[in-house]
């Protein structure tokens, strides 16, 4: 088939206004970035279910690749099409964004995968509900979609779950262009495989979620926050321990933050303050929030009393502005890291028990191979989920550095991950970027089987290829 | 192969003590009521996941198929042989019971399958954490491989989710006998399909679950009970609501009783007595706990006053002994109906708000087929699950009866469930029970996916054939 003659089948599935191919459509083959740019034969703009189904018939018929494509906020690469010039094309979901059926008594909303994860905040608020999937800053650009699709983290995940721990169901068109509709919203179903776990994750390569029914929580009223310093990431772990044997797992954030990154926010973020007269090597910010009205700053410092394992000084506060200010501290890393130029970022994740290991083995072992690196250390350790990034200080010098080594950089953290049983990619998924990497340290049998289940499900490889296998 | 020399060749990979057959192999072939009965070459019982490995490579290149079986208490069948004369081997992994690591501060247990359940609650308790499945009738038979491989529920799923949730990692023998290590403890790890959440559920039709990574949870210190005589299920669900929004996810339990449930348990077991002064149709008990040190029954108080909307009468209370009488009613149900002969039971799910309107179908079509009937409806409202079994409550009539019309009954109750978009079997499985009534309610497409998947991990079909599919 021509690339015209498709354009033209494409358009009276979808629209004409909703296919775009050439120079319209390549910001689409682009990630956020400008990391990853592919190409593909077009882009189009489905509106509901059954045009994603007949354009994914088309594509299978006429053996064309597809990209399903939400936000495009991927990390990984995992939401543009591929460089090397085969038959693709890009569906993008962004148009499906109805929310279909809220149930304010089942504590669940139906929504497809177009619908912007700030809209889902807001929805779920109108009838007093939480959906904690807290990707704050990018909430208003990423489609939940693409978050089901990669099963993302972010900052609730502490009591929340990631991603795949909200859903009840799903809307699934298949590789061939069938629709599976597991749309169930049942708290318990135990007739078969669970399919619904199988596609999310999978970011988009066995067929594209284009509906979901997600599950909705409770709204906290009361919230205390702590800043917490401690003597180093292993007194923060057993804090953490310590905290939820006390105060519960109301627990609603844990995130630790070390001296190199509360510099560079200082350095870089204007109206951000040391949280304690004296510099701390290492601050946790931690918070307690609850449905009923119960005195949480009361609770949290009698638990933080009761510790005498490595807290140094510690502040509670029930005062939003004040916390919001803690939290500011938290929430500016990546932009002041940014401001000094790039780094070598991972996403990894250990045992909680291990995060204090893994911080001082792979630490150790780059700067014995750099003397002088910058480490920048922070994030989940109530996942045990850290954001680990390198760099050179100097900026001049960092380039060539990040050029030069970032293999070798990689291979150095990744390494001290697979020993203490962790994870290379905690939360950002696998995309282009991580693929040939993970079968380096995933074992043969569970990548064999991971190729079994993409085969029987996607036998002509067509669903995204490139990404994850 | 012989039967005689695949004993042998059995006893040399687990030990001569470890195989029987005939007739001291017999109890292994039955489930616990008795109600399936098969026959296998034999029954082994393996020490460690090296010999299930070895036993399963065995059977695999023998054509032998593997039936893996835990404490055996399943009610559909999944955990004995076929009675078909095909070639089988029963492999228990009752041997298999080592806590291999347990982790207070990662909140986690590493655990073989062969664990008694309730042997899990003691590991966990001893380090002061707790392990939620709630299954306290059967734990001390019960095993962990069958509670994941079932995907087991209870009393506890309200608060903290089906046996699937609480696991971390597995490690499963696959069907050609060769191990996939699993046995992660992380929070996150975003590298590829959850291939974990395909064996969790799959009743031992994929591959023998030999051992799990669980999450633990800190001990709630304070309960309140309530006690709620409610005008119906409609004012139960909508009470259900209000209770999460205005007290939060502590809710640990949430069940309704039928005035039909009370009947049968003050007559049938002794020390059981009405909770108010006057005689309810419909009754809630509910359960509120919390780490912190909370004014629980106040919460409960002042949460049950603000809501009108259909709770005749209530007490709260704080004391342990008040609350087990209380809780007893509701564990004696399936007893106190024991005594007075069998009846068709099912156990079915709808979403959360539409269980009034199953309960209200359900019985006005049975009572309309059969004046008379005896409806007993009870369950886990909180995730929309009830237990709704029938019968004729003249003992001589109800043999013949149920003999007569089981299929109807079955017939009738599962329609109004697949009406409002339920589930057939809400906990308990499918086993040889539900393989074929399965067929009739979920898509050709869904059951297509789920043969695809066995065949791409079971290919020949020898890991508890007969079941699920």
């Amino acid at each position: 088939m021509q690339s015209i003659e498709l354009s033209q089948h494409l358009a009276t599935i979808v629209g004409a206004d909703a296919v775009l191919t050439g120079e319209a459509a390549a910001p689409y083959f682009a990630d956020w970035r400008g990391r990853y740019r592919g190409d593909a034969l077009a882009v189009v703009f489905p509106s509901d279910t059954q045009q994603v189904s007949a354009v994914v018939k088309l594509c299978a018929e006429n053996n064309i690749a597809i990209v399903p494509q939400g936000g495009n906020t991927s990390l990984c690469g995992a939401s543009v099409p591929l460089a090397d010039g085969s038959k693709q094309v890009v569906v993008n979901l962004s148009r499906m964004n109805r929310l279909r059926a809220l149930d304010a008594v089942n504590y669940t909303m139906t929504v497809e995968a177009g619908c912007k994860l700030a809209s889902l905040y807001e929805a779920a608020e109108q009838v007093d509900r939480l959906f904690p999937l807290g990707l704050t800053a990018i909430a208003p650009h990423c489609e939940i979609g693409g978050n089901l699709s990669t099963n993302a983290g972010g900052i609730g995940v502490l009591r929340y779950g990631n991603a795949r721990d909200l859903v009840l169901g799903l809307e699934v068109v298949l590789p061939d262009g069938r629709i599976w509709d597991g749309l169930r919203s049942l708290r318990k179903d135990n007739t078969g495989y669970d399919l619904k776990h199988l596609f999310i994750g999978a970011e988009g390569t066995l067929g594209i979620i284009t509906a979901a029914v997600l599950k909705l929580f409770p709204r906290p009223q009361s919230v205390a926050t702590a800043c917490v310093a401690v003597r180093d990431p292993a007194a923060a772990v057993a804090l953490l321990a310590h905290l939820r044997a006390t105060c519960g797992d109301n627990i609603s954030g844990f995130e630790i933050i070390s001296r190199s990154c509360l510099d560079l926010v200082f350095k870089n973020i204007p109206d951000t303050y040391e949280p304690f007269a004296s510099k701390h090597e290492w601050i946790v910010i931690t918070q307690l929030a609850d449905v009923l009205d119960a005195p949480l700053d009361a609770a949290l410092i009698a638990a933080l009393e009761m510790f005498d394992e490595g807290v140094v000084e510690y502040t509670v506060t029930l005062d939003k502005d004040r916390a919001e200010r803690w939290w500011k501290l938290r929430k500016n890393i990546s932009d002041a890291q940014k401001i000094e130029g790039i780094s070598i970022k991972h996403d990894v994740s250990v045992p909680i028990g291990r995060v204090a290991e893994f911080i001082a083995q792979a630490s150790a072992a780059l700067r014995n191979a750099w003397p002088g690196i910058r480490i920048v250390a922070f994030g989940h350790i109530g996942d045990g989920n850290i954001h680990y990034n390198a760099s050179m200080p100097d900026a001049a010098q960092n380039m060539a550095f990040i050029e030069q080594y970032e293999q070798d950089v990689n291979s150095i953290v990744y390494k001290v991950v697979a020993r203490l049983d962790g994870s290379i990619s905690a939360e950002h998924g696998l995309g282009q970027l991580k693929r040939d990497e993970i079968t380096r340290y995933k074992s043969p049998l569970e990548l064999e089987l991971m190729r079994s289940i993409k085969h029987a499900i996607d036998p002509h490889g067509l669903m995204n290829p490139g990404k994850v296998l």
